[in-house]
């Protein structure tokens, strides 16, 4: 009966606005030091979180977006999804006896990666294709969970899983606790990402975009499958990006995370919505502790996207001065 | 103080999984007879809701997806996302003089859509291209969001979000109620359906999955669009439908209601996960009330799901005996 008065008590005053899931900044973002990044997040919440506040955004239309590689976890020396990938042409190399002799296979099997990627995205295309495809969906699904319950960064020797930013961990709860829906959209393979995105960031598989291979349904003995099939059904980067945010989500965000110039329309298409907004960009400033990389990176280049954001005053996180930690196993 | 207590109390004991959000079927479920479709939704729910029981399913994977034409709101005469299409022929026919002589459209511009139709494929194809593709993503949903707040079903006078099936909002909130997420999976276009399934359904954009054409990011005088391109990008329907699902969702539901063999997949998709599954069908067979039609209708033809169903035991709604109310206006 008590607990049946509490229950009523609480829908009644959430239903009536005068409690809402609110979670203040000084308990959230503990990872953050109190500087300029910090403190735009934390006004800019503050403001559409506010009743009355002529930004006020009602809770269905608190859509935030963020990249993956290099966003939410790291993405040198390579992406990771890629590194999976090497993995699978090993494991698979002894059903592939003509990959001696054929490029890009023959150098990444002599762990030659740069002769393997001289052949550019064609080779890159290859490699994907051969480890990517040909599979059911659920078959997939347990070669990403197992290789991602495994395999070691080959710098820190940590898994992959805890190469993500606790500052970010911190941001997505933060905003998630103020009534915001985080979803990722990243030039990932969305099948790569969600089978372990909602242990690690808290995000589900259907708030998570990527870039996806054709897939194909069939009965097989009866049995519905659904089958990876060898061919790009969608590339999730750059331009791809605000058209992925409207098909999947069908809503601006009013929010955008990246780090990257592939995320450059991603933020131009949250940042002319109407409103309060806030766009922001992680950049990797510390070589230290993570990386220092930008402009002429060929791994998650910064350069026009970083100019514009400096021209119109969006967020940039820098990760030497705005983290007082990157990862949860540093000291 | 106390409102915080209250709070806290609240967040505890749902943290602790003591009370989660319950509704009861007697007060959910009011314009639905008491018969054997009523009785399978409320046995499905309560065992899966049910802590301990061995059917139990954690709230994140309560996935329920539902088709949209003939499941949710009507379809006939025709779907009316076709009847959109030809006020739009109208409307647009001053700036096309040479639709008078020209096919499919010389035929509709006299009220003559058999003659129009008589073209099948192509046809449609070129009505839906013509009315659908060319401008603005915001400029497509302000023409939807002007003609569903004003148009008339031909038959009943109704606005056409009237024409939507009262046991079923009853449905989709009792789900939502019991920590159900309701997406739709429909043949119609996902920009067609979300500027008003978040009022009508209570499902929000990014839960509407539908067919769509190619749009394309542009800047336009330095303003960030998307356009909505003259081709097909997916077709949501038959083995679209789990590909779609698979896709967007990620994750398989464990309750799936359709009407159509458009949405046999999705039913068989759904009845081949493990664990406890509710797979649905609406039966149209009710001409007084609404219509009665299904396995030699062009249009929602229900024939060899309606023989799946039979063979497998899936609900089939009797919409005749099921549904004390069809329609919120009913007497």
């Amino acid at each position: 009966m008590r607990r049946l008065r509490i229950l009523f008590a609480c829908t009644l005053l959430v239903g009536l606005g005068l409690v809402s899931t609110v979670a203040a900044a000084q308990d959230s973002l503990l990872s953050w030091n109190d500087g300029q990044a910090r403190r735009a997040i934390v006004a800019f919440v503050e403001k559409v979180t506010k009743e009355g506040s002529p930004d006020f955004v009602p809770v269905p239309e608190r859509i935030a977006t963020f990249d993956n590689d290099g966003t939410l976890w790291a993405e040198q020396p390579m992406y990771f999804q890629f590194l999976f990938a090497l993995d699978r042409v090993k494991v698979l190399a002894p059903q592939h006896p003509e990959w001696k002799t054929k490029e890009p296979f023959a150098s990444l099997l002599k762990g030659n990666l740069k002769g393997a990627l001289a052949g550019g995205e064609r080779a890159m295309g290859a490699i994907v294709m051969a480890t990517h495809a040909g599979m059911t969906t659920a078959e997939f699904e347990t070669l990403v969970r197992d290789w991602i319950a495994s395999a070691k960064h080959p710098k820190t020797g940590r898994l992959y899983t805890e190469m993500v930013y606790q500052p970010m961990l911190e941001l997505l709860a933060y905003l998630r606790a103020n009534g915001f829906k985080t979803f990722i959209v990243s030039g990932g393979g969305i099948e790569f990402m969600r089978p372990w995105t909602e242990k690690v960031y808290g995000i589900p598989p259907e708030q998570v975009i990527g870039s996806s291979i054709k897939t194909k349904f069939d009965l097989r003995d009866g049995k519905p499958v659904i089958t990876r099939l060898p061919g790009i059904d969608f590339i999730d980067d750059k331009a791809g990006k605000p058209v992925a945010i409207n098909r999947f989500i069908g809503r601006r965000p009013i929010l955008a995370f990246g780090n990257s110039d592939g995320d450059l329309q991603m933020l131009q298409w949250t940042a002319a919505g109407g409103g309060a907004r806030l766009m922001g960009l992680v950049h990797h400033t510390d070589a230290a502790r993570e990386w220092a990389y930008d402009r002429t990176s060929a791994i998650g280049r910064l350069d026009k996207a970083l100019d514009e954001a400096q021209a119109k005053g969006w967020t940039v996180v820098d990760m030497k001065s705005d983290w007082k930690r990157i990862f949860a196993f540093e000291k």
